[in-house]
């Protein structure tokens, strides 16, 4: 097996673009999701990003890293003004209409309308969610913190309303996003389904893991 | 198809555990890593977080959110105190070993030892690689960023080493981790492995995607 090592200097010589697939797939797989948001004049956006990922339960709070100058730039606009956004997963059978999301529209496109997705009312606050999601999830801004490293912003957001297929919710409260077909993203442009290896129990110093698959499935919160 | 809603107040009334599970499921997949660090006393620490994610790739940059009073309390603390780590890929044959460093080992124990894994030197700075990885990242740490919202860490590392399989690097620089068998999580304990749905060309407003998939196999950077 050929093991190719980039030092310091080899990774900085990288030609722009190799070097933008190569680090964003450095970090392993990541989340795809779709952000909804509606301007203060009513347009509503949705915006693809790979960029979500968990903070914490109690409260519960969800991240989104945001790059101002880019595509998303009415997304992030949209969230400082209103102080509001849904998350909503990207599923197998959505791929495409997904990806698509990340054209550089005008401000006055909607990609819903530009893809064929649907936006869809929530009940807690003035942005959208999309139809076609199995996992939707409104959410308001908690802080938007900006990272000087290199001039993202990292928004967080408190969840206030979570809709769901009650098929895919464990007895635990495990969510079963791969049988809602929820897709993960590695690199700028590469999707993927998953299939399930183990759920393992809490690990203990010097006592064997079990599976905890099955024992929880088929329930109902 | 039953739809489960939970409001503002549904979701702040699950119990502890529940909404645990829940919370940690909504972001959606997450990368699996184990992060190497050496202590003052010099002891290799190995601890699996779900939490590293893409911040940018000029200059290379990843996140990693840790929870201060968790098991990662020595990691994060090797991390304030020597400014560097290891990012390494959990892959398919390691799942359990990888799940296993999260029990609660006293800080004289080494992970690696007791879960079977092996350190590997890096050229590049004194943390600790996962020999049996074959996507291995050494980092110096650029920033840290406590979030006001539930006092975690966030620690931006600059990547200035990678190690990695030829065969898995695309010529385009896309880094085939599908391929290497990592994996990713869902929750706090499911481990799932992936297939490639494809790869989508750069989107254009008005155009068809098209599929990149094939036509950057098998080269070599």
């Amino acid at each position: 097996m050929a093991i190719k090592v980039l030092d310091e200097k080899a990774i900085s010589d990288l030609p722009k673009s190799l070097k933008v697939n190569l680090v964003n797939s450095l970090s392993g797989f990541k989340s795809a999701n779709l952000i909804g948001t509606t301007s203060k004049q009513g347009i509503n956006n949705l915006a693809i990003v790979s960029s979500v990922f968990h903070v914490g339960a109690n409260p519960p709070l969800i991240g989104l890293l945001m790059r101002p100058h880019t595509v998303v730039r009415n997304t992030l606009q949209n969230i400082k003004e209103t102080g509001v956004y849904t998350i909503n997963h990207v599923h197998k059978d959505m791929v495409k209409q997904a990806h698509q999301t990340s054209a550089r529209y005008d401000a006055n496109e909607s990609e819903f309308e530009e893809v064929g997705l649907h936006p869809q009312k929530s009940a807690a606050l003035n942005a959208p969610f999309v139809e076609e999601s199995r996992i939707k999830i409104a959410l308001k801004v908690e802080q938007i913190t900006k990272i000087p490293a290199n001039k993202t912003e990292l928004v967080i957001g408190r969840v206030v309303e979570i809709l769901l297929h009650k098929q895919d919710l464990h007895i635990d409260g495990y969510l079963d996003i791969e049988q809602a077909q929820s897709v993960v993203v590695s690199g700028l442009d590469s999707y993927h389904e998953t299939f399930r290896i183990d759920r393992f129990s809490y690990a203990k110093p010097h006592k064997a893991l079990s599976s905890i698959w099955g024992a929880s499935v088929d329930n109902e919160l």
